[in-house]
């Protein structure tokens, strides 16, 4: 399956600035995009980078500089003209640093016209869609739009039920995720900045060590 | 399997004081546990609830007061003594406002000594035993704590990666994800309470309207 990774290539991850510097949000995007694309070599496909501006990578990079959803609906558009019988195309986003072979291939493997992993916040992190007319529209509570637009194609919708695909690292608080329950490059990016779990009576939170 | 379902019968849910008065805590507390109970139901188990205090619920009652783990251990103690060749014993928490039947049964039906669902923040929101000798601990980073607890009795652990088990409703930022995903009296509650998502540019809130 055609797995398209979605990148910010300029100023990525902003939301983490009251836990990373500038050049450092950008190194753990990257760490966390490379464990995106090899957990998805892993299982078995192929990714593929849809980045806002050029990057290098460990796969195929394209660039395109428009807004998310325009850019995704273009990649859409393109692969059904070119194939409309393909067994579907794959958006993962390219911060589910907890993305594990598993649990992409439970998102590849289920069935529907179009599959949906929500996110936290009624963000939508994943979809397989397999509907040539089905577009998306990642603005507000995507999740819901989705399963509209969905319908609205009359298109079959699954959703996969994963804590790892749900998990987009955007704000501080989900870095203790990366740090819980993450295998790669992300995890170890973040033990050598000198983050520790810390834990209160509430969720862990992950506070930094002095330098 | 014999499923407990631990509620805090006194003052539940004290983090959501921010959204909602103490009488709604409650009144919202037994909603949510009321969609567990019915869950685990639709699941083909027999739930339990396990109170900190005499409460009413369609399900049997066991009073313990003591703090949540050791109750929880005592329950896995009795279990195993009155049958060592039981099919394990699950516990599941009573805020798991999006659980479905079918995220039970993954959890219910996964191998292994020790099942293990992981909840946001490092917490343990779902566990089946079936070792005589593993002990809960939830204090702290408990998910940590439950791998190792498992690995020095000789306890195979296995980890169930649900979105849905993983959404413990504890805090403000949690109802959204009730709102997005609910499907029973927990998110109908809210609805009735006029709780209405909002969406941003980050994660969707959910504010409440005037009354």
């Amino acid at each position: 399956m055609d797995v398209v990774v979605p990148f910010a290539a300029t100023e990525p991850k902003t939301r983490l600035a009251d836990a990373l510097a500038a050049s450092e949000r950008e190194s753990f995007a990257r760490a966390m995009c490379s464990d995106v694309l090899s957990a998805v070599r892993e299982s078995g496909h192929q990714p593929r980078v849809l980045a806002t501006a050029d990057v290098a990578f460990d796969a195929p990079v394209s660039v395109d500089d428009r807004p998310l959803s325009d850019a995704v609906n273009a990649v859409f558009e393109e692969a059904f003209e070119a194939d409309p019988d393909r067994d579907g195309v794959a958006v993962v986003m390219a911060d589910l640093a907890l993305a594990t072979p598993e649990a992409l291939d439970r998102l590849f493997s289920a069935e529907g016209d179009v599959v949906l992993a929500p996110g936290r916040g009624g963000g939508t992190n994943a979809i397989v869609t397999r509907h040539p007319e089905f577009r998306v529209d990642y603005h507000g509570a995507s999740i819901r739009d989705h399963r509209r637009a969905a319908r609205e194609v009359g298109a079959e919708v699954t959703e996969v039920d994963s804590f790892r695909l749900a998990t987009d690292v955007d704000e501080p608080a989900d870095l203790v995720e990366v740090m819980l329950h993450g295998t790669g490059a992300a995890r170890e990016w973040l033990l050598d900045a000198g983050f520790e779990i810390e834990t209160t009576d509430g969720r862990a939170t992950l506070p930094r060590s002095q330098e």
